[in-house]
Order: C-alpha cells, then sequence, then structure tokens
C-alpha cells in the first residue's frame, strides 16, 4: 500500500513537471501603486496572470530580479522587502530593512540584495536567499557645522566585477562597495560632487554611471574603466536655449534615462527639454525641447526613438522623440497619470502605466498603435525578466 | 470516491507547482559535437542538469531560444530543427527544413523561426510553436554564365521591426525579409556587396548588420537607420601591419566577433590580428596582433576585455586582450580544441569549450582562476537563455 501510494506520488510528479514546466523569460511585474499590491503578466499573451496582495507600501516601489528569474525582490518606502515567486505568487522571505527605502540592487553574481534606505540614512546588504541582514553601511557624514550625520542614499546600483554604487544625497558623495568581499568595504568615497544628488543609474554596459543633482546645475559621470579620474562635471545649462522654469511637480528618474546612439538624453530640472551628451567626451551636445517636464525618457531598445512620460498636468501624454533628428514624432494622449513606460525585451511593443484610469495600455513599438490594455489598479512601475540579465537594473 | 480523487490530484497538483517552481534565467545549453546529444546546464550552481540524446548531426549545430526562454531550437548541418524543453528536456517538435543548415534566427515577436540552408540554397520560415514551414524563399540569383542558380545562404539574423536578414555565400548579396506581413515578403537585395560572405551579425542594439568574406578585402556595414546609403564597404588590408599569411584553419564566427567601446574588433582571415572599426563612422581604426589566427572574439559583458579563442595548432590558448590598452593581458593554455566562449548573462563568470579534453572550464570574469569544470563530450557551442532577450540573437 505505501509502496504504491509512493509510486504514484513519483508519477504524479512526473506528470505535474511536465504539465507546469514554464518559462520564466516573458514575464513581468506591475506594481499596484495604492493598493499594496503587484500583478503578474505574460508579454507573449498580454494578460494579468495573477494578483500578489498585502505587500505593503507601494508607493514608489521598485524591485530587482533573481538571475535565475524566479522571483522579484521589492523595495518599498515602509522600508520591507518582499520576496515573490513569480510562477505562484508566494511571497517566499519577508524583511524589514529601513523606515524609508527608495530602491535597491542585486549583486552581479545574485547572492546578494542591497537596499537604500533615506531613513535611516544608510544602505543594508542581504542575503538573496532568506533576506537576513549581513552588513549595514550607515552613510556618515560631517556637516559644515561639524555635526556627524547619516545622509539620505539614492541611485545604488550594481556595477562589473562585484560591486554596488550610490550616491549620499545630504552629503553630496558617490560611494562604492566591493560586494565580493565578505565583510563588503567601502572601496571609494568621492566628496563634493554636487548638491542633493537625487537618483543615478550605471549605463547598460557597466561603464559610466551618470548621477543628476536637484541643487547643482550639472550632472556627473564616473567612468569605471579610469576612476582615478573621478567623478566629471558637465553643466546642464543650455548657452544657445533659455526655456522658462516651470514647477517641479516630480523628481525625474534616472532609471529612465535615454541611454541611446552613444549619447545619454537627460531630462532637466523645471524645464520642458532633455539636454544630449556624448556619453564617450561628456561634453554637452544639445537641448531637445519637449512637451513637458519629463519624468521617464526611456529608449525603444533598438535606440531608433525615446519614448517621454511628464510630470504635473502635462501628464496624459506620451511623447515619442527620433533620435536620429531629435524631433518629435508623435504625441499619443492615452489618459491622466502616464508614469512608467517599459519595452518587451527585444522591443517590439511597449507597457504604459495609465494611472488614473486603472490601465496598462501595450502598444505596437513601431505603428504606435494600441495592442490591448490590461485591466490594473493604479499601476506605477513595470518590470520584465531580461532585467535579471543586465548589470545595473 | 471520484470527488476525493480529483481533489487529492488537485492538491497534488497545487503541491506539485510550488516544488517544480523553477525559473529559467540561469540555464544554458552546450552542444555535445560528437555525440549528437546537448546538455543542459545551470550557471548558478555550474553543474551539469541532464542530457538530450539523439538529435542527429550537431557539428557545427547552434541554436536560438524562445521568447518565454523554456525552449531551445536546434540548428543542425543535417538540416534537422529539435525545439528542447529546457526544464524537462524533452524534445516537443522537430521538423526536417533541408539537407544541410548553418544557422537560424527567431523573429522579434518569437513567432517565427528562420533556417538557413546550404542545401538546398534558401531559407525556411517555420511556425515556432510546432515548427510548420510556412515559407520557402529560394536564395535564387544568376551566375556570370548567366545561369539560374540557389546560393548558400549564411548569417541569418533578426532585426528591429520584424526583420530577417541574410547574405547569398556564391551571389555576394545581402536580403532582407519582413517577418510581419502574412506572406515574409523580400524587402532588399543588395547586389555584388563581395566574394562569399562567410558569415554576418547584428550589433546588440539591433543598428548594424556586418558582413565577412573569404574572398574579398573588405568587411561590410549596413546601417539599419539609413538603409538607403545601401552596405558600406571598410578595407581589411592595414598599410601600417603587414603579418605573413598562415593557413585558413577554420572560417571565423561572426557572432563572436567582438563589439566593444564603439568598435568592432574583427578576426582576420589567415592573419594572426583583429582589426578594430570605429562603428559609427566605419573606418579602419588599428590592427591588435594576437597569438594566433582568432575563430571567436568574445567580449566580457562590461566590455572592458575580448577573450579569444584560435584555430589550428594554437587551439589549446586562450587570450585576453584588454580594450582600452588594445594589448594582451593573460594567455591561458585549457588544453586542445578551445573553442566556444560564453560569459554569463551579468559577465561574472564564462564557460569555455575544450573540446578535446570533454569538458567546459567555468572561469572566473575578472580575477580569470578556474572556479570548477563540468564534464561534457565534445563540447562546442554554449549558449545562456539571456539570449532569449537579445536581438540578433
Amino acid at each position: 500500500m505505501i509502496r504504491k501510494t509512493i509510486l504514484s506520488l513519483f508519477l504524479l510528479f512526473i506528470l505535474a513537471e511536465y504539465l507546469f514546466a514554464q518559462g520564466t523569460g516573458d514575464i513581468g511585474v506591475v506594481i499596484e501603486r495604492n493598493s499594496g499590491s503587484v500583478v503578474i503578466v505574460n508579454t507573449t499573451s498580454h494578460q494579468v496572470v495573477r494578483r500578489v496582495e498585502k505587500l505593503g507600501n507601494l508607493s514608489h516601489a521598485t524591485g530587482v530580479f533573481s538571475r535565475d528569474a524566479l522571483y522579484f525582490f521589492t523595495f518599498q518606502r515602509d522600508g520591507w522587502i518582499n520576496k515573490i515567486e513569480l510562477l505562484t505568487g508566494k511571497v517566499v522571505a519577508q524583511k524589514k530593512a529601513g523606515d524609508n527605502a527608495i530602491g535597491g540592487a542585486i549583486s552581479q553574481d545574485g547572492k546578494y540584495i542591497g537596499i537604500s534606505n533615506y531613513q535611516p540614512g544608510d544602505i543594508k546588504i542581504l542575503d538573496s536567499d532568506n533576506l537576513e541582514i549581513l552588513k549595514v553601511i550607515p552613510a556618515l557624514y560631517t556637516t559644515k557645522a561639524g555635526e556627524q550625520k547619516q545622509s539620505r542614499t539614492v541611485g545604488l546600483v550594481d556595477a562589473p566585477n562585484h560591486r554596488f554604487f550610490f550616491a549620499l544625497m545630504d552629503a553630496g558623495e558617490i560611494w562604492a562597495v566591493d560586494t565580493r568581499t565578505p565583510d563588503f568595504p567601502i572601496l571609494h568615497q568621492w566628496k563634493e560632487v554636487g548638491n542633493y544628488p537625487y537618483d543615478a543609474l550605471m549605463t547598460a554596459d557597466g561603464r559610466y554611471y551618470i548621477t543628476g543633482f536637484l541643487k547643482s546645475n550639472w550632472v556627473v559621470r564616473l567612468d569605471l574603466w579610469q576612476l582615478e579620474e573621478g567623478p566629471a562635471k558637465v553643466s546642464t545649462i543650455d548657452p544657445n536655449l533659455h526655456l522658462p522654469k516651470v514647477p517641479m511637480y516630480k523628481v525625474p528618474h534616472l532609471s529612465g534615462w535615454g541611454i541611446a546612439d552613444g549619447k545619454a538624453f537627460t531630462p532637466m530640472i523645471s524645464e520642458e527639454r532633455l539636454m544630449a551628451y556624448d556619453l564617450k567626451s561628456w561634453s554637452p551636445l544639445q537641448s531637445v525641447p519637449t512637451y513637458g517636464t519629463v519624468v521617464f525618457a526611456v529608449p525603444r531598445p533598438d535606440q531608433r526613438e525615446i519614448w517621454l512620460s511628464f510630470a504635473g498636468p502635462k501628464n496624459d501624454t506620451l511623447q515619442i522623440i527620433d533620435v536620429a533628428t531629435q524631433s518629435s514624432v508623435k504625441m499619443l494622449k492615452l489618459g491622466k497619470s502616464i508614469s512608467h513606460i517599459q519595452f518587451t525585451p527585444r522591443g517590439e511593443a511597449a507597457y504604459v502605466s495609465v494611472r488614473a484610469k486603472d490601465k496598462v495600455v501595450v502598444l505596437d513599438a513601431y505603428t504606435h498603435q494600441q495592442i490591448t490594455e490590461l485591466s490594473v489598479q493604479g499601476p506605477s512601475g513595470i518590470f520584465f525578466t531580461n532585467r535579471a540579465h543586465v548589470i545595473g537594473l
């Protein structure tokens, strides 16, 4: 009887293995900002597969994927990290690693999760397996009054040769940490890089770490091939174009900066333009006037177009810029509160969150026509599993 | 009783779903060239997971992944295509689509498989679901004697906006096909591009299609942003360096050309050097002397190094070139018949096939030390699932 049961179980499992075999290459996560949930989507069928609820405060939430593309780790404003299994929607681990987290990264080898906190001002390094906190790195700095404080941290990314890079918002510094050495030592601390870095990114080739500032008229580039040269500053002022200042409705996101055609297309704070920089020489090239103040500037994977979303009253419009001519080729009115734009891995379609309409619109990347729309409650961030394989994402 | 059985089955399947949930982001395929089999490997544990046998003639076999990263499609010299499910090793579809196939591609939307045949000279387009042949495109050309013939085809890749590009070896032409329009029309036929194109590649950003020639002293670049300009030729002759010719032990592989730092590092036929070209201006920059005649020139994902394998008597050596200084930084003697080199997606490790030693060596990408080795019978091509998400792969 027992032998028979074991045999039946074994055969059922073999059968189940065939029935449930499923790839994780065409899966994505969409944050439902206000309801503390995420939906898991399939980018082949363009459908919502399941909803994962009771995750906490997901306002401004972001996340990363495990290297096997089976798990998604959330970084939340309430300091919680949820490790979600994508095929079942099960939360397999949870940890509170701060009181106010702004983002995070996964190490190049997939072993560690780094989380960047506003409160307390630190980064924490966790075991990606069980979310155990392995290391706390307080972002200590000395104020002009001589006081020892902890800075908010931003722009945490992974970099080649097992590094984490991040910026200290209140201190105006950039730090690099070694994630290969057991104690996670700080390798570099560049000081006085600018006032109030608000975000930073790693280019997809893992070569340049670029930081934007709220209160300095420059952008900083670190060339990881020549770290001894330190951060290089380049002005955000365009001598040939003087646009009126508009309110800062929202801080732009560098994670969405347009790196295309060897240039960085960078949203300007409180101005309706992008500024293009040559990535290699780090010289400013020209301004690209835009319909509104840019929040996300997302290149189509073939880099021929950059798709823009805007802050404030113009956030109902998606604008498409042709990279070759740097001119506007299309304006799409999709509805209030367009936020995130994410292209499918090979770039044939784009997913766009239209928050006030409770939908994600799926657009053909070439004809710009709507393919379908997905019903999602207050969608914001969209993340596809191909990010598991790209340094800095 | 029946209700109980159904309930038990249901519960078992739920359990099985949890037990078998597995990501496909860290999986790879290694071709076992002489035994007609492949092994499926896990790049997190660095282990062989299973072997899939009786696939046919896998000499020079290559392949592509489905967009969900669940399936691998083989392109074989015997003209067979096998569709292998990676989690179970089951062959779920098979088709003979020619008598001698050299390579293939998957369309941008994942719906179609293109196969490039030497015999008969054509490409065929198949349904990626069931491998049904949907279209045959004979590579027809007229010889100088006025005879109508079919050319061998090479360098078939997918390109942005739902295109396939390929070259006609005997005709010296490059063609482009539209995979979005039902009848798969030929969009472009560029003639007299050079004598005997032997392979071609699409750069990872989907912008440049580059073709190499066996009997013309130039390399051709098509800029997909300006197709009206047609193929641009650039010489392979270096006026500053005259190296002795060596035998052509093996045709280089363009799929392994080193695209790094905005340059194409291109193996020269019968010469012990790479030639570097500026990708944008398409001007020759300089020669990089190498230890032997290069078969594969594979950039580390951060593009700081290019790893080389060689043909003929020097094929026991892996050479590492620093891209910044274009100098040799390391020579590793790993054993006879080093062929393929494949980096893990974020670039922390490299897998190297050492055919005569029946092993795949796993190296640390930064220290160049051996991490482990895998027992594989006569390994050649190595493919990881992150290729599912990259145009042209």
